[in-house]
């Protein structure tokens, strides 16, 4: 179906029922709600997943989706449901599927020359690559970092990063860009070893996920079943810290919690065998369990790393581009000095990470570079998703609609204490969660309500809603929620 | 300008001359040779490395490319200069610039929906991925490996590579897949201990290039500046053949030679203290300075691993696609068994690895995962790029050409023995690669010549031109190469 035709597919029924809040939707001819036409899988779907499971690992599949038939906040599958998508391929669908401004630059000739002629950006970059960063992944730089390094998905990012640190660390404990390598740290390298190969890590937190390339795996601490068979970096962690939600009800007993994890930090920052180069944090730990800290906690992490002389990476790779009412969730904090680098990918469609500080430029051409460098189809692609967030002030509606939706939770928590707890997410837009003592049931029957939802952690149900997800569908989502609360 | 304007624009200078030989050209319309207006880079190019380098890291550029104004084998830049590209973005660009029948799959709609609905393909794959995998990537899989699981990069294939090898040994070692894991296992892994996190190794050669994030640089070994300052595996090590060029002619010499360092691959498959669960060889090490071995060799690595029960993993990363006159290299070594995992990227322009064995998907689902795991737009390309391979029969072309190419170049070597030393790669397609005592200036004056070439290792000049590289290119480059001999 071509999008002119999909659109008016599901005009014809967003006519038939007006939506239940007031405000203006941002894409009239969505869907009112849900289509169930089957249980899920249904038998067309059935049929295309045993084939698929033939040659590609189908265990970790949800569902099997037609993306041609799935629009705004939307995902269809091949039995005709559509169902409201509030996980949004892993919290990374920012502005809907087959949304008409992002099908405007995926079909421009600057899209199709980035994709059949694709670069060696560090080596024979397009003449427009300035243009594309400056007008795009740069205008949404964080506060006080103006240069990236681009990348191609999260783990890769993380990856990078910690890269620039043990450069930049090992730069210092040299005495600057100007010493050169010595002959045994360059023979050493060769072979593995310490110097040219140094005993330093990256210190990152319990429950933590950054992905699970060798390097980032080492500092991912969320499940065993991501690590379980794979070497991995002696590397430190620190506890994060386990807060009692609402964080502001409980207040002092957080801030005795955080100032125990902080310590715990500082003495492993001093002690650990392998010293950290830097401290790697997610704002809000995601794939963990949806794990929230005060801004003071942060704060506290970027005086620590000041004081011993690492650098402080932010990993924004799931709560960045505007989930959380900022665009980047470290903006919530009010820090001082801005992080040293900010990583992302997921809803950015493409990855990198942000810096501010030249010196994190190595001394030397090479040793930061591979062969693609990212990629200026995702570049080109996420410079017209953040003229869509521009354009819907979507970032303020992620804040809007959170806290529409939180208060809404806040009910269904009243009335079914047991079904949610410890919801969490107050003032972070829709980066919301709560605890469910039966949540793989809460997950599966959700798409008989009409609602893909995902977890995170052991118990958590995560909502990862896209930007454009306003009051209405909040509405829907919450009578979903409560129909399975009843049942 | 528009392709169709881009061909019309070089048509009336391919008219204007001939071609040498006399093949059909696969592009009537491209420029009939280099075109040189100023220095490169000239004053517009200057320009804008200036304004990129204040966002970005240009002391790596090589040459700012207008990919607009190129065209087949020809890349052109923003001062009028067209040059003959025998480097290809670090051989990564297969069948040209611009390529028309590309063109059309980047503009087609399940292009468009791919570029903006990019699934989470382990949770949500899209209804024609088992289609897109079968027509495409599958079609093309090593005789033995009819699965895939599919990547973003050639660093990111060979660690998802490696994963799985360490996850099938540890599940031999541990008595087969219904064995769980042990409590100990589970809590080490989160602490990055062994048993959980295993004392285990990938075995890679000396001037290896496997990639740059942590687990595949630790099998790196090609220079000294892509490894210093990056913590690394303790991972052994074996020697690659140093060979004597032609291979044919030292016969004798070369295989003691390989006998050595098998021997010492085997001993460091018995002794070294983290034992390897995989072997990994590239077929030509690439990076490392265009490094031949005989068949025989890689016979015996395969005897090897199957004697010693862990794993042969081939890096086509590079060597892949049908540049050495076989669509995969090891093809030319004429294997008992396949290997049992086959990386690739670059000419796919989509990554991953291929394997046969269905014990290589892990036991437990969400042990191999991540967010994209790949990317259909760049599956629906590749398809694309195997058509385009088979209208044109082009790793047959590669073959031919290849030979024609060696042919003029060991005229070359004998009219300039001090400029063409260990002249390589007969038989390998256009693989072709010879040492320059003065590398670096042979490179440079290229581009004065009309010719973007490349290097590897520390005095090798490597030719890897498109797989659209005809004898009348050929023609231009040996033309080329000559003037820059007698300079």
């Amino acid at each position: 179906m071509s999008p002119i035709a999909l659109r008016r597919h599901y005009a014809s029924a967003a006519a038939a029922v007006a939506p239940e809040a007031t405000e203006q939707p941002f894409f009239p001819d969505e869907p009112a709600g849900p289509i169930l036409k089957t249980e899920i899988p249904g038998p067309q779907s059935v049929k295309a997943i045993e084939k698929l499971g033939k040659v590609f690992d189908t265990r970790s599949l949800n569902m099997m989706a037609n993306y041609q038939r799935s629009y705004g906040n939307y995902i269809a599958d091949l039995d005709g449901n559509v169902l409201l998508d509030v996980y949004a391929q892993i919290a990374s669908i920012p502005v809907g599927y087959n949304n008409p401004t992002l099908l405007l630059a995926a079909t421009s000739p600057e899209m199709a020359s980035a994709i059949i002629n694709r670069p060696a950006l560090g080596n024979f970059p397009q003449h427009d690559w300035a243009d594309i960063l400056e007008s795009g992944i740069l205008k949404v730089a964080p506060k006080g970092l103006n240069q990236v390094f681009t990348g191609q998905s999260g783990s890769d990012a993380n990856e990078l990063a910690y890269k620039a640190a043990f450069m930049w660390k090992r730069q210092h404990q040299r005495g600057g860009a100007h010493i050169d390598f010595t002959d045994h740290e360059i023979s050493s390298s060769m072979t593995n070893q310490s110097p040219g190969a140094p005993e330093l890590s990256i210190l990152s937190f319990t429950s933590a996920f950054h992905g699970r390339l060798f390097g980032s795996l080492s500092t991912t601490r969320s499940k065993a079943i991501h690590k379980l068979d794979i070497p991995a970096f002696d590397w430190p962690q620190a506890p994060f810290p386990v807060c009692k939600y609402p964080l502001d009800q409980y207040a002092a007993e957080n801030a005795a919690e955080e100032q125990r994890c902080l310590d715990e930090t500082e003495r492993l920052i001093k002690e650990w065998h392998n010293p950290p180069a830097a401290v790697v944090v997610e704002p809000i730990q995601s794939e963990g369990g949806d794990n929230h800290a005060s801004p003071n906690f942060f704060k506290g992490l970027r005086a620590l790393t000041k004081k011993h002389d690492i650098l402080f990476i932010v990993d924004e790779v799931q709560t960045g581009v505007g989930a959380t009412g900022k665009f980047w969730a470290h903006e919530h904090w009010g820090l001082e000095t801005p992080p040293d680098m900010v990583t992302f990918s997921k809803k950015a469609q493409t990855a990198g990470y942000y810096f501010g500080n030249s010196e994190l430029r190595p001394n030397k051409p090479y040793r930061q570079f591979n062969t693609w460098m990212g990629d200026p189809a995702r570049a080109i692609l996420f410079r017209a998703i953040i003229q869509e967030i521009e354009r819907l002030n979507l970032v303020e509606n992620t804040a809007v609609t959170g806290q529409y939706l939180y208060e809404g939770l806040e009910r269904l928590a009243q009335r079914y204490p047991s079904e949610v707890k410890n919801l969490r997410g107050k003032g972070q837009g829709t980066f919301i969660a709560w605890d469910s003592p039966r949540r793989d049931e809460v997950l599966k029957k959700a798409k008989s309500v009409g609602v893909n939802v995902g977890g995170s952690g052991a118990t958590a149900v995560r909502l990862r809603p896209m930007l454009i997800f306003q009051k209405h569908h909040a509405d829907l989502l919450l009578e979903g929620l409560e129909k399975i609360f009843k049942s």
